[in-house]
């Protein structure tokens, strides 16, 4: 769809300054370097291309903003978006900027002994993209039994700037909480995945056990920081990819919601 | 900055296919239109341009997403991002999609006499934009003096969407709740603005008092939205452009998060 109907510009590249103040040495240069001039064909974007961008960056950026109703799969026509976002330099910009402030917040904040920093785990300190690249980036309908089997492989890479966060929080003293809605059953394999990837020593790691199934993840997320709070602890910190991560009772002092335009769990 | 250094194309445009195929036909369509072939300049952008251009969407995004610490003024770098933005299309199109969600969520809640709908005035019912555009879209530190004037020449344009969203949840039977930080001092103009601008029959306009002065905004809107539950309203939407509109406590039902890369309210 992208393709048809394109307009094509053929392009002869030229330096402004350099090749019209010293035209032989540009010449020179040119022909070393084989670059100039030379003829490039770019594809410009048709306008029923440039407006679905638009209308899909609109989409993203509400999700990001909780605007959103709850949705089972992205739009038909912004698979195209999010996949250019995730593949291409964006999402890596977004999710470093995000560990940026959580870890300027960090740093601020005074240290001691109760205080707690939450970390959901996928999407957050691990990441699925590699699962999700050959689910069409989450415009696939989520299935279960395949995931389940990604996950059980224990090769999900670390989110570099996540793992970064989490070392500091955990140097500055804050007590490191892993709360996520992985099911027990998956507790040994998630264990070996997250130190294979570099996170070590956080103080809990919990996990969805049988009785928390049927619950939503905002419920059993709260639930679980509430009973971190009744221990005494003050949780500052809480970085997850989902509203679900970060929302509820018993919510962090700040959040920090990572980008994730590909599925939304309620 | 921009400019400096930037590689400049010369581009001839054209038309794959049409051309090709009749190639007379389109030489004199060529000529009648004076279009094909057509010379153009295109400014390719530096790798400097490119990647302000990544840190500034993301830091646009993270400000959305509430991920931000508390900022006095938008980073020097991306004024030129964020001025693109407001005076382009993306920012209408991404006030047109919140509005679109919160209308879809207000005709599927219950109607109820007691059905409340809170919006924020500056930068969500009204536009600052022809004020912000002669102070750098946000660059500049707010002057209150200044931004004072503006506010009573009473001549903030609506926000289209915002305006529609307005009919439709007052026809809807909701009550309407505007809760500004627009002083008391300014209720006159404020409502003759609203009223040039097609907003009418709301329920109560609440302006700040001089007793409000020193609040924060989230202090001051908490306070007003626990009264209105004290007098016996249910506050299932919330429309806001910080924040400030939608945190703290007596929180709406859902809230909605208009884009605002130009100012940050406490």
């Amino acid at each position: 769809m992208a393709r048809r109907g394109a307009l094509f510009a053929l392009v002869l590249l030229a330096v402004a300054g350099a090749a019209a103040a010293e035209p032989e040495r540009a010449s020179e240069e040119a022909s070393q370097l084989q670059v100039l001039p030379r003829p490039l064909v770019i594809e410009l974007p048709t306008e029923e291309d440039a407006a679905a961008e638009l209308r899909c960056a609109s989409w993203r950026m509400a999700g990001e903003a909780n605007n959103l109703a709850p949705w089972t799969a992205l739009p038909d026509e912004c698979a195209p978006h999010v996949r250019r976002y995730l593949a291409g330099p964006a999402y890596r910009s977004d999710l470093d900027l995000v560990a940026r402030e959580a870890s300027a917040y960090a740093r601020a904040a005074a240290a001691d002994a109760y205080n707690a920093w939450v970390f959901d785990v996928d999407e957050t300190l691990l990441s699925n993209l590699p699962y999700y690249a050959q689910h069409g980036y989450g415009l696939d309908l989520f299935d279960h039994l395949q995931f389940d089997r990604w996950v059980e492989r224990g090769e999900a890479p670390a989110i570099p700037s996540s793992l970064t966060l989490y070392n500091e929080v955990r140097d500055l003293g804050f007590k490191t909480f892993l709360l996520t809605g992985r099911s027990e059953g998956h507790e040994g394999v998630t264990v070996d995945n997250l130190r294979k990837e570099g996170f070590h020593d956080w103080d809990k790691l919990i996990l969805r056990a049988p009785a928390d199934r049927k619950k939503t993840a905002t419920d059993y997320k709260s639930e679980k920081r509430k009973e971190m709070e009744a221990e005494g602890y003050k949780i500052l910190g809480n970085s997850g990819d989902q509203w679900s991560d970060l929302l509820g009772y018993s919510m962090s002092a700040r959040s920090f919601k990572l980008p994730n335009p590909m599925y939304y769990i309620p």
